[in-house]
């Protein structure tokens, strides 16, 4: 392969996640304004991370965390979101985002596909310190920002604070404190009726 | 400082920092549908230096270049967005910048905020591989969006193909082959009518 042809093709995958700036969320931003979209969700994560990587349960190798949640969300572009209490998107979810991954981490030169392709999957399998603690701050974000602003997708869909618990629970396995502080905003949110309560769900 | 201090200060600036997703810049989408905001540009710039990094001209720290990235930007909160060839603003900028980072960083414990601040700092002063790298691809992705798109910030303020020549040549400084592509990508876009040429600019 030519060195510029390798250039062209970086810079195709470059501009084809482009599109992920328009894949909307559930959650508002902070400001409740409008929906956030998985890019700048992308970024929020990442920023986070470098913030709160003391709290993983072990220690983590930043550059692994920050490339894998750069780029664990541009499956959306052809997959879509998926909300993480839809139980019937999920069922499809797994096909679907492999598909996404082969196709668009394929526009990038082989070795490139490779690394990228192997970071989504580290992601996807939390079966790492730094997967495990990515996939714990991608959740802790919108739970923040639901408890500041309104809880509107948890009204909109009924969401009761034993689903945020069951759903959010494997954040324990990837940062326990992070993990005590959504229980306690969770309580908090209940409290002021943003959660339903759930009698027979986990005691908050 | 408690432990529980520490968390809150550390979350007040993760949440203080959702502002960047309404700071609204010149350069539109790929698909032209809305001008970009800082949030999803950060996130851009992230995943391109990830891709682009055997691109700059020394080797790279990839965690202190992605750090970089995903900071450089939220000053701008406060500050504003300042478009690159604003004469006027570009005159003001660095008060406004060093106020709104003093502000915005000092939410954090001493020590995160001396961290992101000398990032910040870093990525300003384009002294280290680093930096010169960072910045390279912060000039890279909007002009790539403009020549894709119609050019729409350059005809709407009347760029020149020299002043883009003219502002972006740092790039030289950080990555070689990116500018040499740029400057193709400039000359290709005064043929399809994108960008004024100029009598007595640089020769394209």
């Amino acid at each position: 392969m030519l060195a510029v042809d390798r250039l062209y093709q970086q810079l195709d995958f470059i501009l084809a996640i482009d599109q992920l700036k328009n894949i909307q969320r559930q959650n508002l931003l902070l400001d409740g304004s409008r929906r956030e979209n998985s890019a700048e969700h992308s970024w929020h994560l990442a920023a986070a991370a470098m913030i709160l990587a003391e709290y993983a349960r072990e220690p983590v190798d930043l550059t692994r965390v920050l490339t894998m949640l750069v780029i664990h969300d541009v499956v959306e572009i052809e997959a879509g979101d998926t909300f993480v209490y839809d139980e019937e998107a999920a069922q499809s979810k797994a096909q679907r985002e492999r598909e996404a991954a082969q196709r668009l981490f394929g526009l990038l030169p082989p070795d490139q596909a490779a690394w990228c392709r192997a970071l989504w999957e580290e992601f996807e399998g939390r079966q790492t310190p730094e997967a495990r603690f990515a996939a714990a701050v991608d959740r802790l974000l919108p739970i923040l920002l639901n408890a500041r602003n309104g809880g509107y997708p948890w009204r909109r869909h009924g969401i009761t604070a034993g689903q945020v618990l069951a759903k959010n629970s494997p954040m324990a396995e990837g940062a326990p404190l992070l993990w005590e502080h959504v229980r306690e905003v969770v309580a908090d949110a209940v409290q002021r009726g943003l959660l339903y309560d759930d009698a027979g769900g986990p005691t908050l």
